[in-house]
């Protein structure tokens, strides 16, 4: 029985969400391994969790790279401690009209929200099946409006989200009764971050009338998933602003 | 300003989820008042309540019934407390083909697991907007999987909980805006009840593997519901055992 | 073997759908049986297609009301032939907000839209079922955007439709292995019917634009439903102007 | 004005159901543009075609590569006709467990039944908005159960098919307005193909009891399809055999 730490897997550690996962974490007593292509920019946050008495490791890996991922997994795994819980949060969307759309684009949107999710996942998973004592682990994937629904200027984010749904559908449906709980958590609407502060100044005004969502409050809701005993596990839940139109 | 403790309404609490939604509300500091058709059967949860330094009120109402659910809603207001957040709870499924189904049943199913949760949810929710400072409460509906999709031998109870999942959608697209969190959660499973345990033995022995809802687990989704701040509310939510199919 | 001419069965056969379907099967070769509260609304109708060499005949029957629409079904197959086709398209929205909603609209809305349909959908089926050489048949529901989700002020027609659509799945997933096809036609636009042109004059100068549905084509596609081999059944399709909004 | 016979290309013109659409397009009078990696597999069909009056043109095309669609399209606008509907029909499905599942065939299987079809679309569509007095034709896409849901060891194939549902809605919400039709069919159940009959010979068995999709069956949806006018066009439809669990 492996008896070290437990490890929280963030990957797409950002600023935001992603950040603020790692260190829900890593207060909640695991070790925050926190992954993103730039290990450098992972400084602050890994400053803040031992800031605040918690555990954390920085990863550089770009998990578009089946060998990185493979690699970073396996040596978590092996030096640090056995990953309790994966959190997927990478995801950009750039909008463009379906004529405008760009081959190298299109393609670059599915990798980075779905392929490193796939690869992620898989490697996590093969883990947690194996657990001694019978398989366990959480795996949490970031989905958004665009999970749910194609819209026009979204065909790239739209296909990418949909199909990181279609991929926590189906580890939830193989993994499930094999002890995985796996959870796929729809944002909508607008993120209290840097890029909508200095890029929507109008939609960052409504954040003092809690019209975007606080990173920590979404955090918060990946660790209650990651906690709810195994007779009563949710698989897919919305998260959105009071005010939001959906 | 109501300063008086604010009030959980636990319209359906039976035995099994409504109790247990109750206690836990209770044991939140809420006053727990706990509707079902037979104040008698009440007391023991009542009981439980209070025993554990909890406050509960029950009331025997028909809540199929307009005048009642006026009196009842008004009665609370009044004598108790504001109501904080409804729980709607009721809802029952005796199983018939299509060929079979009376009339009288396809309509009893309706008004016991919709036509009342309208009848709780409008009245409630006349109180919720009209609070000194700007509407604020949460309203809670049990759904099932035949909110989700019709089947063979469901058309009484999947009309029933499709149409609640219709009230709740439209009632969270009407308050949220106005300061109301409306939300539905997804029961995919068999839940631990006295029904079960004495009609489908087979089902219940799966309760020691973990393989049907323990209500009280069930219980703290409600209260997590509630207590998430208004910049990150979920709209929807399923929750199932490990093993169950979906 | 029945060798009698097969029934198209319309029911709600007002000026615009309903009109439009029993015309489009009349043509087809079946005789249209259309109905509605008032018989007499149905002369024009009923003129129309005998005009144009088809075979109706009106009734004016209550289908909210089980013995009327059990004596309805009894009347048609005994005098008149097989019901082949039975379409429902009845149903009315009167918007409300939820907290102006009375019962007894919440209560019609749901009576006229998915009660109704529940009877006949009985009726009809216990007669496809129990056809010489195997069941066969088809039932046609028209549902609307509310089919697919509640909206502020929708509660009472979303409630309904969702119902609706509850009920045609539950149908189909019970019949369609006894050799029923049961579909149903979400209906997502307005409509050319009088009622928009009187009401909604903007709504309905889109319509030299074909940017509201012309009946005759709601009715084309009931028509194409019911020819559909057994092979390769639709169970629902949706319906809108190139130019709405979905 | 183009006055040259309009185009129906056909990506994926296999031997069953892109086979089966380019026919009956044919039939409807278009020149049938069939297109699969090996030109020399489709001349049978090509045989077929033209033995029935028809006109057709087989192109070996890989339409995973950018540059391939793109002179495809050129191609066939300039030397054969204004493509007048696009059936985009590439997908294979392998199954694998999440945990045995290669990064190689993951990206294999989203490249041929999704990336292609962007590639398709927006070629096609970019022609289809320029026509001279305005927009319009017709793109369809084929989808499966997999469109809707994940499923056990079907990450690879529902994550395509996810994103390809994604494509068709985010192009019908962006394109509808600009007067081109899209469409996604689902496709729920076994197709009577050369390749069931020869790996599952008991699901063949059901074709005589129409338990199977006869392909010409499924044309027939699309060519209805390409029909609709314009007031009332399906986005999307499903088609199961009768006897189809659902």
């Amino acid at each position: 029985m492996d008896t070290r730490q437990p490890v929280a897997l963030v990957v797409g550690a950002g600023d935001a969400t992603g950040g603020a996962i790692a260190k829900r974490f890593a207060r909640g007593g695991l070790v925050a391994c926190a992954v993103r292509r730039s290990a450098e920019k992972l400084e602050p946050l890994l400053a803040e969790i031992r800031a605040a008495g918690g555990v954390a490791h920085g990863f550089g890996t770009d998990a578009r790279k089946e060998e990185e991922v493979v690699a970073l997994v396996e040596r978590i795994e092996r030096e640090i401690g056995p990953i309790a819980v994966m959190a997927f949060n990478i995801g950009a969307n750039v909008p463009s009209s379906i004529l405008d759309e760009t081959a190298r684009k299109y393609f670059k949107v599915w990798e980075m929200a779905c392929f490193s999710a796939f690869l992620c996942a898989r490697e996590v998973a093969r883990r947690m099946v194996a657990r001694e004592g019978g398989g366990r682990g959480t795996l949490l994937f970031t989905g958004a409006t665009a999970s749910m629904r194609g819209g026009a200027n979204f065909a790239a984010f739209a296909g990418a989200k949909h199909a990181l749904r279609a991929l926590a559908q189906s580890c939830a449906r193989e993994l499930g009764p094999r002890g995985i709980h796996v959870a796929h958590v729809v944002v909508d609407g607008g993120i209290d971050t840097a890029f909508i502060r200095e890029n929507f100044p109008e939609r960052y005004a409504l954040r003092e009338h809690d019209g975007i969502l606080n990173p920590d409050h979404i955090a918060e809701n990946y660790w209650m998933l990651h906690q709810q005993p195994r007779d009563a596990w949710t698989h897919e839940l919305d998260l959105r602003p009071w005010m939001e139109k959906f």
